[in-house]
């Protein structure tokens, strides 16, 4: 839960709401309540973006707030070629000290996303968890490749499910071939893997087999900013409401979560997806199915 | 119809069998018979080779041979990333002089491919033909839009459907985003567009309709010469064969022309092409199959 200030070929911001914990929730509460969310703020976090959240099912006893603190901000700036990013800052601030503690009342939960942090820190989410969820999916990143691989691939070692774009795939198993990447990493825990290639959609493996899901082609990607943890959220909350984490309901979420991430890029930061109604969801599903459905004959 | 010397990772050949015509052919005539071929070669192209299509009803009467001539050649190296590629030699020879001459045993032919080459090359081929084929389609690339941009968009506004990478889309059209020059592109005439995006698949665009078909993904991709046009001989010859032109069999011969680029990127050269059975290409089509099937509940 953040600030972002970002700057793309469309327009700029200077400060507006972001973090992956509150993409994720904004797609995951249209599909299941309650979403019991784990994160840190400082004082300075607007209580109405709290509020707005809540009112859909999102508790946020698990989300620790530093009065004196600042929230986490970062900034960025957008080529044309939306897939690549320069960082221009980023201010831990309170996430410096994040130290996560899950509340008894989050006990039990079967549905668990460890969103791209420190592997420690998500280790420790694991951890406390007093029963085993019945899936466990997690993002990372190539900093803490780089930088924390061994607890890294502690973590990826305990969970059902990974997410990562093409080129961390490529990183985290040393393979150019992501079919070959994608063998590597399975045995490196997870059963199931997700490799997500931005404009070019996304790679469900699990065992040998595969499923792939376009993106939606758009005239605008207006902000790409949160289209990850977007997908997540929709991803495992529609897993939640369909209970099937059976290879054929994973394919059916990565379709939810690709619609989910296509609403998040047509605004700035997590406008879009205050917005879209259930309507508006099934008949961006319908676009999905128009784009894939073919039959050959003779 | 050529000599290729190729390097990729895999390895390396000298003086191998290749060009656009020879590939197509061979797609192509899994399909449908006779494929006319028009195209020039010298006297050092192999009797051999031309028997062996021929066997499988690919007619040989508009290729000229030049008997004291060289084939053209081409020379390229590609790196670990298979979407780019180092140009090291090309030498027309023969093709310098190339001016198709149409037999009347072709004139009737009603699904025709125009490969890549000079526009005006491509415009004589379309005069020749007494009647308007059913489909026309069309390949290029960016050196005639750097080149010959007016007489490549006289072409481009003859044909029904038009296929392009997604930089030559770009290029093609001035515009960034795939879904705008899609639109820029079918305004200049075809009906179809085909954007084919290497690893990631290819759209096919019909008014404002959109079909996305994955490539499949493969351990690897030993020699990815001559994948395009593969796919193109395999999408004509599959419609040829089905005689349906609607938006609904395009859909069916864009996965029919991946399949078939997806056997040509395992070989050197067209060699995997000269081995595969129907039973290889049902085969395939089903693992397409499975890539892009789900089902969407609750």
């Amino acid at each position: 839960m953040a600030f972002d200030a970002l700057e793309t070929p469309f327009g700029k911001v200077d400060r507006i709401i972001g973090g992956s914990a509150m993409y994720a929730a904004w797609a995951a509460s249209n599909f299941t309540q309650p979403v019991n969310q784990v994160s840190i703020v400082g004082g300075d976090f607007p209580q109405e973006e709290i509020t707005a959240l809540a009112h859909r099912g999102v508790a946020f006893e698990g989300v620790e707030v530093v009065p004196d603190g600042k929230s986490f901000f970062w900034s960025g700036r957008y080529h044309l070629d939306m897939n690549t990013r320069d960082t221009l800052v980023t201010d831990l601030n309170v996430l410096a000290q994040f130290d996560p503690k899950i509340p008894e009342s989050y006990q039990g939960s079967e549905y668990v996303m460890l969103g791209n942090l420190a592997p420690a820190v998500q280790l420790s989410v694991l951890k406390q968890l007093k029963h085993r969820p019945k899936l466990i999916i997690m993002d990372t990143m190539n900093f803490w490749m780089e930088h924390t691989m061994e607890e890294l691939k502690q973590v990826i070692g305990m969970v059902d499910l990974l997410m990562v774009n093409d080129s961390e795939a490529r990183q985290l198993s040393g393979e150019y071939s992501i079919v070959k990447a994608a063998k590597k990493i399975q045995e490196m825990g997870p059963k199931y893997l997700i490799i997500k290639k931005g404009e070019h959609g996304a790679l469900l493996f699990y065992g040998g087999k595969i499923f792939s899901a376009p993106a939606l082609p758009l005239e605008e990607v207006f902000d790409p900013t949160g289209a990850g943890d977007t997908f997540a959220g929709g991803f495992i909350g529609y897993l939640a409401r369909i209970k099937d984490t059976t290879f054929e309901g994973m394919k059916a979420a990565v379709i939810m979560g690709s619609a989910m991430a296509s609403f998040c890029v047509e605004k700035f930061g997590p406008e879009r997806m205050k917005e879209i109604t259930p309507g508006d969801i099934d008949e961006r599903v319908q676009e999905f199915i128009a784009l894939m459905n073919f039959s050959i004959k003779g």
